[in-house]
């Protein structure tokens, strides 16, 4: 029998009459001859309800038992999804982390996959159950204890149960209708995307773009997993919503597929830092180790006299999430006072945004970054730091541009056109 | 290490201050030197919200999934009274049931304990862990489902583990302080109880009094747990609230220790019914088939002619739940329709309340029934149907004089004296 997993996200789960909805969909599919492996979140709300009551009963808290409270939210919309399922004639079940069981490593709060055994779900499949509904996000430790994924766990729960059990393929059903090239708030012109390779849904997805979160997409590039995203909202067929799939399975790229943004990231500067060999490292390795997620660096060598002699200084930029900022402005004054680094002054700039544009074609197709700040040049918009991989280009700019940037872009690289 | 079992009810964790208080209470128990089970409910509103969606999802609802989703409501409240300990610097972790594992029958929505095996938490303790909080009312069947015991379920938990754990006691915490000789609410002269006895808490249980679960109390009463109920709100201490003890241990017994009430029965006569040997099997077994707790039982025979012949016929009184009413109803109806019992008419009358006067006292001192009758005749109030049972006596009233009833007999028993 062909098997498909089908995951519904919290706002899909959010009251009964949305489960209800759900579990039509999830009908639908077994109608047209499939077993169906469903996974759901928490009704929304919930999660934030728990982890707030975690986080106000104890600051620094036991992140075991962190996981055992948090985790009870899919238990109750797993439960509730089974008995729509039933209620509608179909022979469904639910299955906690630890009955699947859903194997994990103990890093409470931020688990990760071991392993997916498939006997238990296979036999009931095999006796004439239809459908398997498993609480996403969660499993259990090799000590028994109840483990979580972090969150937007569900996402990957799908991704994973669809590699283990060899699934036609993993829709995950949330409040959008698909992945779009920009987000339609912003620019009216952003247009549905039919198909995304995996590697441009990466850099969207951590870019900022939040419609599926990164390690799913990390997880189903790796194990070739057909990952579809539509509406819980609207009728679906086989051909709704956008497919991230193998670059090979897209018959033509554009040089650009989409255009994301954060909002949330600062610009940090250290300002002449006197350049040698091993200052990079002197700079980037203490703020590893403060756990600060640096994105962008950028370098500048100058010479400057200093005391009457001339010496090779820099100024260093880089760009990290505005929470971290904090932590980043300590590594590195922490560094400066054990005299490891030596700069004359540390400039924070959180009234910055990052637009980025992002495209597989970029490979083939030269003169992208040129024509990205041609466009954002006709605007008046001033770059403040540039970064390029090979599918994407990002820039770091004045936030109150951002909406502007994003809607130039989009027009720059006709996005609106299919 | 002396170790204690200390319980606490929904309205005792029902917001995490409650929570914070609730550990206070623990919190002194070790001070005191005692390793601690602490037993907890769901937060008082989650369960029946819980019961309520799945209601909502599912009239015939399958009761494992039931147990699944309804179970989560104390996972939530453990992992939090652990993390509350942790904070407080006290060693302790949550269990749920399946990790103890707490092993039940396969009954969902009514499991009963199979076994509780120590290993696990002895494991703990003996690694210096002061502190195990277990979800109260659930379990796991043998078949790995999650299962519960029924509604007030958490009391049962706790005597099960203060037996399985040779607990030196077992505390429930509750939002009164205590078991009193009758309703507060009803009586203003009601005192509370130092001591009472198992049998006279069962009675008082069954009887309508709601402060301790029967089935809880059945299992203290079988394995000599001793049982203290008393108040989360106030300041206790070892001589706080009930103990609920063997016969053995209370010094001297007055014939009534405590007056109870139950406003929820019916009473149903079927009018006369031919008397013939086996009428009351005929009865009585189509009744217990349909699901019927009978409770008092009267027959009055008498004779009658009938078409000119002389037979003895009998009205048949007897008194249940009110919600089971319409249920004992159509099964006498079906067994008319069958011609296995005749009777004229079939009265319901549910305007009525039962009255319980309880003391193991009455079995060595005589005319509790007698002192009984008369206060309520006293009273001007009718007597319906009567019953006696070796360590109580009951009469069902009309409902209006109900609240007259207690009142009196509390009176005439001197239960407001030491």
């Amino acid at each position: 029998m062909p098997l498909l997993v089908m995951k519904f996200g919290g706002t899909s789960v959010a009251d009964l009459d949305r489960i209800a909805n759900a579990a039509e969909k999830v009908k639908r599919e077994v109608e047209r001859g499939y077993d169906v492996i469903v996974i759901v979140s928490a009704m929304s709300g919930k999660t934030n309800e728990l982890v707030g009551w975690v986080e106000a009963t104890s600051a620094l808290y036991d992140a075991r038992e962190y996981d055992a409270v948090v985790a009870s939210g899919e238990n109750v919309t797993a439960g509730l999804m089974a008995l729509r399922l039933q209620e509608m004639g179909i022979p469904a079940r639910s299955w906690q982390g630890w009955q699947v069981p859903i194997n994990t490593t103990s890093a409470h709060g931020a688990a990760r996959f071991v392993s997916i055994p498939r006997e238990h779900l296979d036999a009931k499949f095999a006796e004439g159950f239809k459908v398997a509904v498993v609480a996403g996000f969660q499993g259990i430790s090799a000590e028994g204890r109840i483990t979580t994924l972090g969150r937007g766990g569900s996402d990957t729960t799908a991704v994973a149960f669809a590699a283990a059990f060899a699934a036609e393929r993993c829709d995950i059903y949330t409040d959008v209708d698909g992945v779009y090239t920009t987000d339609p708030r912003i620019c009216g012109k952003a247009r549905k995307l039919d198909r995304i390779a995996f590697e441009e849904m990466l850099e969207l997805a951590s870019l900022g773009a939040k419609v599926l979160q990164t390690r799913s997409v990390e997880l189903a590039m790796r194990y070739k997993v057909k990952l579809r995203v539509l509406s819980s909202f609207e009728d679906t067929d086989e051909n709704s919503g956008t497919l991230v799939c193998d670059e090979e399975d897209i018959m033509e790229s554009k040089a650009v597929s989409g255009v994301a943004y954060s909002r949330d990231e600062a610009k940090i500067t250290l300002v002449t830092v006197e350049d040698r060999p091993g200052i990079a490292a002197a700079i980037f390795g203490p703020l590893a180790e403060a756990g600060v997620n640096v994105d962008m660096i950028v370098q500048n060598i100058s010479e400057k006299n200093y005391e009457g002699h001339t010496v090779a200084v820099t100024d260093m930029t880089f760009s990290c999430p505005t929470n971290q900022v904090a932590r980043a402005k300590k590594a590195m004054e922490d560094a400066r006072e054990k005299g490891t680094i030596v700069y004359d002054d540390l400039v924070v700039d959180t009234d910055v945004a990052k637009v980025s544009v992002v495209g597989i074609g970029m490979r083939s197709q030269s003169g992208v970054a040129a024509r990205m700040f041609a466009a954002l040049a006709a605007e008046n918009i001033n770059i403040k730091v540039i970064a390029t991989s090979e599918i994407k280009v990002s820039v770091l700019i004045d936030r109150k541009y951002m909406e502007l940037a994003v809607q130039a872009l989009h027009d720059a690289f006709e996005l609106e056109k299919a």
